[in-house]
């Protein structure tokens, strides 16, 4: 008895015919006997995220795969604190940043300060837990230079202007931080994020840490600069809406914070490295184990789309290939028990080395599917699949409907 | 490589099978080897304008395929105005008029002023100009007895009634102004309007134009009559949204006035007739020096709709034949360069001799198209294309991606 749904997602799959590979797709080149079987019994069709000729980043895709609809999009600072395992709450502004190395007269010499990989957990000690006039400081460092920041008080607003100058330039003035409204909350937050600018120089400035770095001929971690501010608004789980339990399965952070934003249990290990390393049996297993707990499992492959954005056809189906091997590991463990939807979050043709409007591939499968005449997975044949074409948010209602997780309306 | 495109639109394209033609549509029955070998080679579907079953005007067709949400439609008098060439202002309040005969006890004698040709700039000179308390008229003569009036001020209204008895009324008297809801601006606008109507008819009735038409038996061009009341509210341009030069080669003033209205630069010879005897190759030629100076051109074909409007399909189908020709001429000069996407604005099949809510077959060709099994570009055989159905807004959203002007949302 299915009553389970397995998404499989991979990222960027969707590509166009490339001379290099025979003017077929990455997704028709590839090897993926297992996709093919799934089109064979399943049902096929085409998914825009949004809509046609919109394209979409990860984050908006995984959004909307998640079931929220995409103008909760919080921006990008709250989808890296809940990537970063930061627990949000209504109405905090948070904020991408940089570790970076500043001088005199306000100029950022290095806006990754020197790539710092050591010690900056500590200058997060430093900094966490600020209070600047009645906001609290929220702040957690990330990989390398990256960090995240939250202002969490009353009356704040995320439309305050970036103070990271930017790449390429090294060598210039951060900016202060300004109001983009003419509100008082824009202008409470930009003031108070000034304020607390210069009161992190002030305290990083003197730390142990980077006094050790000057010591080593090290650019210091002397300062902060932050940019893409987003306000949280509490989004409304689907999984709480429609009451059933969600896991996902993912090796990149941000994938995992919307997913956690969206009601779903984050899952991930150390080997799972969001590349064409990563550990898909190890993957695989941690699916199968989350198919017991969960009423839906996401599992999520990250190397078509880095392929895609570095133009390798070639590489870019074997990552594919990594995908069908991955899908059948775990199908072949579960396929009594599960639905299985593939999907992917948006097109990134190699050709633009960016995410395009295009459709992606999407195909469900499972006990009594309608079953059309299809019988591989790729962007050519599934566009006359018989799903016909539908939205990310559609094509989630109509999975989570074939595990009876949807409402009727009316009676 | 393509970075430019190109969308060459078949008014009133869509038809639907007759048994005249031997059970074809005109565009099945048509020879077209090059429509059809774009659709060989490109990838095809349906459009509807704006949804299923939703038939719409030239110009709310054209609104739609110049990027505009159909719900900014202005109204018909603003989309003459804009078609005369006149400089609309936001609010600016805009009607259709008709010079007409009017004689004792309000009657109109003739809704056309015997279908006046000559002297209607020296008439329109009279007119424009003229002040109703802190109002300014601008009026301008179209073609034949056809006219635009705007109003121009503070706290007009669109909410008024028509002035014109409308056709086959001639022997009837002309409509007092109303206002058509209880705002001061709609009673206001009715005021105005009513006492300028007045004005222009003790003006015009002896203008040296009508004394002289009287003298030679011809009916005097002594009132205007209104209808079609329209505010103007500022489109924002997708060219300015999202900034990129566009251009429209068209015979016929609505389609050119919508165009500029959309940011595109109106393009036209007086060779550009509007009808069978268009002059293909300059229109051609046009639309080759176009694309040097803008990312985007549109070119329009008048002729299938006018041949649909008069019930006539085999002229219908010798004007797709024309379509097919204007299309082959452009695109052999240019398509290295450039995407190539086929659309209309609307079916208007012979046997409705009228605009109809049916889907129109529309195509995209060019770099790393996804090409569908679809070969030949018809109403029939595009219906199981791979672009599957789309509304105007999204085709012409998935045409921009293509050349990457569209803004991804998320990152």
């Amino acid at each position: 008895m299915a009553n389970k749904l397995l998404i499989a997602i991979a990222d960027g799959l969707g590509d166009r015919p490339i001379n290099a590979l025979q003017n077929k797709t990455p997704l028709q080149f590839a090897k993926t006997p297992y996709l093919d079987q799934l089109a064979k019994e399943g049902v096929t069709g085409m998914m825009y995220p949004i809509g046609p000729g919109i394209p979409v980043g990860t984050d908006m895709g995984h959004l909307v795969l998640f079931g929220n609809h995409p103008s909760v999009y919080p921006g990008r600072g709250p989808i890296e604190a809940a990537g970063e395992g930061m627990d949000l709450q209504e109405g905090d502004i948070a904020f991408r940043c940089n570790f970076s190395t500043r001088i005199d007269n306000n100029v950022i010499l290095d806006r990754r300060a020197g790539r710092i990989r050591e010690g900056t957990k500590l200058l997060e000690q430093a900094i966490h837990n600020m209070h600047i006039e009645d906001v609290t400081v929220l702040f957690k460092a990330a990989t390398e230079h990256r960090a995240v920041l939250i202002l969490r008080g009353e009356g704040l607003s995320e439309q305050v202007s970036d103070t990271d100058p930017h790449a390429p330039n090294d060598g210039h003035p951060f900016h202060e931080a300004k109001p983009l409204d003419n509100s008082k909350e824009a202008m409470k937050t930009a003031r108070i994020l000034n304020i607390l600018l210069e009161k992190i120089y002030q305290t990083l400035k003197v730390h142990p840490v980077n006094i050790e770095r000057q010591n080593n001929n090290l650019l210091p971690a002397n300062f902060i600069i932050t940019r893409g501010a987003g306000k949280m608004t509490k989004l409304k789980p689907f999984t709480e809406q429609l009451n059933f339990k969600g896991a996902i399965i993912a090796g990149e952070s941000t994938v995992l914070g919307i997913g956690r934003m969206s009601g779903l249990t984050p899952i991930t290990k150390s080997s799972l490295t969001g590349n064409m390393d990563t550990n898909i049996k190890e993957k695989a297993q941690l699916a199968i184990d989350a198919l017991k707990e969960n009423d839906v499992v996401y599992v999520h492959i990250k190397a078509p789309d880095i392929q895609g954005h570095d133009n390798q056809p070639h590489q870019k189906a074997k990552a594919i290939e990594l995908f069908d091997t991955l899908v059948h590991d775990i199908h072949k463990k579960t396929r009594e028990q599960v639905y299985i939807a593939l999907a992917a979050d948006h097109s990134t043709p190699c050709a633009r080395r960016e995410h395009s409007g295009e459709a992606v591939p999407v195909l469900i499968h499972g006990s009594g599917i309608r079953t059309d005449h299809v019988t591989t997975f790729d962007e050519i044949a599934c566009a006359t699949g018989g799903l016909s074409t539908l939205t990310g948010n559609e094509f989630i209602s109509l999975l989570l409907d074939y595990i009876e997780k949807t409402v009727k309306l009316g009676n």
